[in-house]
């Protein structure tokens, strides 16, 4: 692809090593003006320094936005009202936060007159895939810039030799360098690469960062009520709190009680298993306790074909297809069921463990004491209906039988 | 339906104190014989007292069956081939148990010219319907009598009466009376009723038989490796078990680390939800591992199909239809994705908690180190293959979006 | 059940013979009060004799309804935006009436302060399945009564002499009996019974009554525009029509042209297969042209997403889940989905066929043909973009075929 | 991709001016040898000429397979058992040759120490993934060589010239050139480009090749036996043939009776929409037919099962995943379903008009006339049952319904 009519780029920066060599290499292989945006999507780490890096490299369009209560009111709450899971264990937490990156890049560029977009994924990975997709659908003729996929700085070293070469600070992150590839939001953190590229490797103590593990969680457990309106979490043993604030607080309690920790071989949508390690402390807490709010007031079969669907709107995610329109159609279904989950959720987190110590709802649960008892139940059930259920369920079985299909 | 016409039943027989009344009742009701069926399932509960009590209760034709190879072997060690959960949490311990006391009953009933099946199962539960389905399914003529539908015995004062009258012994269990009611075998234990029947109470410690406490768990964690053919764990730390021995040790295992406890609420295939506890430690280990060791081994796409199946065929068992024709189909499937499923998976046991320390498989490996490696992979993957992927995943959403599909 | 407390019935009343039998039967059994309640259906034949005759019959409170336009607005037009079709060949045509007659039976009930409903179909049928699954859904208390089930009138010679005895006309339809059971609405018109209980035997030509035989139909072809807008047509030939009128118009249409004659095996919800023969003129046409439409203006993979679970959403309706929470939930995500389903479809009739001449949308046509082309399309699609697309959806293929992965 | 190690290349030989123009391309750019290929699948044209022309430009590697047998046993029918349609229209007749061609392909490499392949199919279309998809499952390092994706020839005239200069003979077909692109198989002949690349234009009737129109078909119908074995059909009319010789002569009936023509907007694997039309007079009649017999044959479960993943079977083949675990483990499930399949279609053949005129099973039907007859069944079925089979099915219904969910 001709390097020739790029005028503005905007650039994902996160202000680290690597998207300050892009920053550069965009400016310097396509001669063109680079705007960066940085976001704070609560990883834990400050994002103004990203703007002081910029304008040190010559920035003149810097964007620093906070987009904490939008990645989660929009995006993580949807997801969990689905219970998505990716093959089984994967909570998805670097998945759903490209979405938001590849619109908000979109937009910045439309406000910037920028003509292409840049990011700092490489080309084995879902990520770019993730942004690229959601560019190109909400902006379909825009130019995307991948460096990874397009430059020869292929090794460590031939990048910090241009990043040397180019005046390009070499910052050490605090402490030693981690030996991992990580990724981290409001949601949870990633690790990949390193030894974990051993799927027999066990992964060392001190690699996890958001929670103690749970040899060295507390003694004693910790309660907490989660009260639910269609389908999200609004209030926190009886305070009601932002989307943000409820993923922050449980990332706080699950974190310090030693939930959330996951270790996988995935399956990416480039084609090859890779393994991972992840933290989700709150998310794990969110997945329990929505899964019990629903059991208690969502009908049967309404739940049963939304877990039918998730793995499909799981993958959606995982390889990036937030912004189609089959996602769409799908999180309308899901949103549409949730009306009735309404009601409150007591867990208890014990070292590693989430259980549900109780679920209630006064207006929207379909559990019916009556009916359920064990005790004489006053005819609220007639046993003898049973009789004639069965027999119907049992006639096609049964003419087979006597046709002779055979089991034993 | 008319009684005249039954002599012969063979009935599902504990020994406990319901069974003896409607071994008694049926003699009285039908004026017909009674063969008993006593099955070990490893539900740990001596059966050898069963021949007595049927002895005692005159009894000519007594079968006492140790079933617990054929219950693991053919039902649960398949069942868990599937990653079979039901509603998100349960394993379906009581579940699989059913079809083979049905299968066995009628093979009774076919040996000993028994014309009709009775079971103790009530009328409000799913497993009447398992059993009767089953047995319908491998003898469709089958008469099958249900006494809990049929009778006025309908409180347990009633009961009691019947059998002081009859002079059934009413033998108490060791210890003070179980509040709740409880079934078991060598795959879980479940309680319904009692306190349960409010979902927003939490059981007492007390309940839970068969596992310590997350709390009273050993502080050092457990290390365990299992090995895989064909999907089935075949050996414990390199010790070759039959299936049976299998659950037995991960049972021991899981029940001292306080593992495989679950609290739900669950909806019934007769229409109502109830609430379950079940204790499933080995079944909780053995889902992990399973996921583990097809992460390593299986398709990426064969995975995903498995998934979005799994709910429709763990509805299946939960609701009686294993002696289906659409169960053995979604069977065969699902036997047929296992054969790659070789290796070996170490996980980690501590308190209530399983976590995979590790994964191998030298014969089906599917992960590709030098592919999914952060480091220089030498061409084994060519980057730039990726716009191509992308670009024409994308294409769609880009022509919807210049003819002005819209999403911000 | 009792029958002591029934003060008042709603009854689905034809006017003819059978529920004119019931009308007597349930004031004689019950001692009740009968309310009648006639719907135009559009099934073809006058609703006001079924006035004359209740009046003869004593009735006091008489609904007669003209509900061809909330049948066609409300039930047929949001199947067909699904592409329902049972077992890949029936159009449901009267699955797709039942609820609508159980939800005014229901209605009617609460105006006339009525206890019970009561229908004429009998207790092997999927009707009584669906009229009262909806009747419970909408009024969980109500008293169903379906006499077929209780009364001990088994035989044609019992109902005649029952009729006899009462005084209720016997009135012979014009011409000779049909001696198929038979059901028509505004959608088809089906026949069962009679010779078709043999699957081997076809219908007599003289059987089928909306249509000519294609061998009769014109030897000219019929040319039909039709006008959709979100999913629905709305205007044929350019002129708008209501909903019930389209439907008209497209049964004259294509019961002219001798399109829509169906012969199955089909599988009820009680458990048998059944033989029964259906006409569908306009609803063949307008599953063909629905389809044409999707083509050009909806995205690939919601139409695959709707493809997919067009099976179930199609059970659901043929089962008498209409009134259901999971019904509700997919059709929010089929109604959805019909947003951009705009434009223009021109038909072909001719003895029997209907074939797609044409299909345009102005506003919402992603079909590109400067993409498509098979010619010089200056650059719209990068054809080197097809080289990674494959590669890497080939990538999971190679690693397991390196690995030994054996196909041939 | 360096071209520089190319020594022996397999190529996929029409005969025609494409392939020979690519056949002295690739040893011109590659400066390789070429082995061709060409394979008789029915396509009704001569292979042996391909031959002549392969020896005139050199070829001393020239392999000219009959694989119509072999095509319509192990690809044909095995699809056919799943009722395969891809997007509710198209029988799938291109889709299903690409994985023989591309399996023979890398057999005949394999034999003669090709070191790569190449394949004369465009880089906008669906056969470029089918063919390498397929090879790279079945030789993983095989090397991939698609001219039309890399040379410059991508006008008619230039193609022309280079034909020209390098003295490849520029036949024109029989009469006048086709304006369309056709493939032709046993199973089908396609159409696309032309005046089709307009959708709302209809196809003129001397496009058609394979079928007389139904105007043109004979004024009276004729009416066929299929014989079925697990699925397959193995006898017209009592005559036991082949599966080639099976679908040569319903091409023929089907042919002769203006059966199989369709005109469609299809969703292709690389992200576009184009237009196709296709004549399939032999496949329209065994869909038709195979489902007949299922009707009677299959279980209603498995049907339902089978009829909600055929879209995503169908999907599989289209996209070219035939050698893939996924479509093998859908394939085990699918003829795991077949085994009952057996028994005879009678079909009526009219004008365009395939209709069933009966069906029948000695050995399988499970279609039972004593239950499901209108006249008295003598206690075959208690209509009793009934009643509790609605009361349960619609108990989750009522409880919501008390709890207020609402519909009206």
């Amino acid at each position: 692809m001709s390097s020739s009519n790029v005028k503005k780029v905007a650039l994902a920066y996160s202000g680290g090593l690597d998207t300050s060599v892009i920053l550069k290499w965009l400016e310097e292989t396509y001669g063109c003006e680079v705007v960066t945006f940085t976001a704070d999507l609560g990883q834990g780490e400050e994002v103004e320094p990203a703007r002081a890096k910029a304008q040190a490299m010559g920035v003149k369009e810097i964007y620093i936005d906070d987009l904490r209560e939008e990645f989660a009111r929009d995006f993580v709450f949807p997801m969990f009202r689905a219970n998505a899971i990716y093959e089984g264990e994967y909570l998805l937490g670097t998945s759903i936060a490209r979405p938001l990156i590849a619109k908000r890049l979109i937009e910045i560029a439309n406000e910037t007159g920028a003509d292409a977009i840049a990011h700092g994924a490489t080309g084995k990975g879902n990520d770019q895939v993730r942004f690229e997709l959601g560019a190109y659908a909400l902006r379909p003729d825009i130019r995307v810039i991948a460096p990874w996929r397009e430059w020869d700085l292929t090794s460590r070293e031939t990048l910090l030799a241009y990043a040397e070469k180019h005046g390009i600070p070499i910052e050490m992150k605090r402490g030693k360098a981690s030996p991992y590839s990580m990724d981290a939001n409001l949601l949870h953190i990633s690790y990949e690469g390193g030894i974990l590229e051993d799927p027999w490797a066990e992964p060392e103590e001190d690699m996890w960062r958001w929670s103690v593990s749970p040899e060295n969680a507390p003694d004693q457990p910790t309660y907490v009520e989660l009260t639910y309106e269609r389908g999200d979490i609004v209030a926190i043993d009886g305070e009601r709190l932002t989307p943000a604030a409820v993923l922050a607080k449980l990332n706080q309690l699950g974190g310090a009680n030693g939930i959330g920790r996951l270790d996988i071989v995935e399956n990416r949508y480039v084609g090859m298993k890779s393994r991972g390690c992840y933290e989700t402390p709150g998310g794990t807490i969110m997945l329990k306790a929505h899964r019990a709010i629903e059991s208690l007031t969502l009908d049967r079969e309404v739940a049963h074909l939304k877990d039918e669907l998730m793995p499909r709107y799981a993958s959606l995610i995982y390889t990036g297809y937030w912004w189609s329109p089959e996602r769409r159609m799908l999180q309308q279904m899901i949103d549409a069921s949730q009306a009735p989950v309404n009601g409150v959720v007591r867990v208890k987190l014990y070292k590693g463990n989430v259980s549900v110590a109780g679920r209630k709802s006064e207006s929207n649960s379909l559990f019916d004491m009556n009916i359920a008892t064990f005790e004489d139940d006053r005819g609220a059930y007639n046993q003898k209906d049973a009789e004639g259920f069965i027999k119907l369920n049992a006639l096609r079985l049964r003419i087979a039988g006597r046709k002779g299909a055979s089991f034993i």
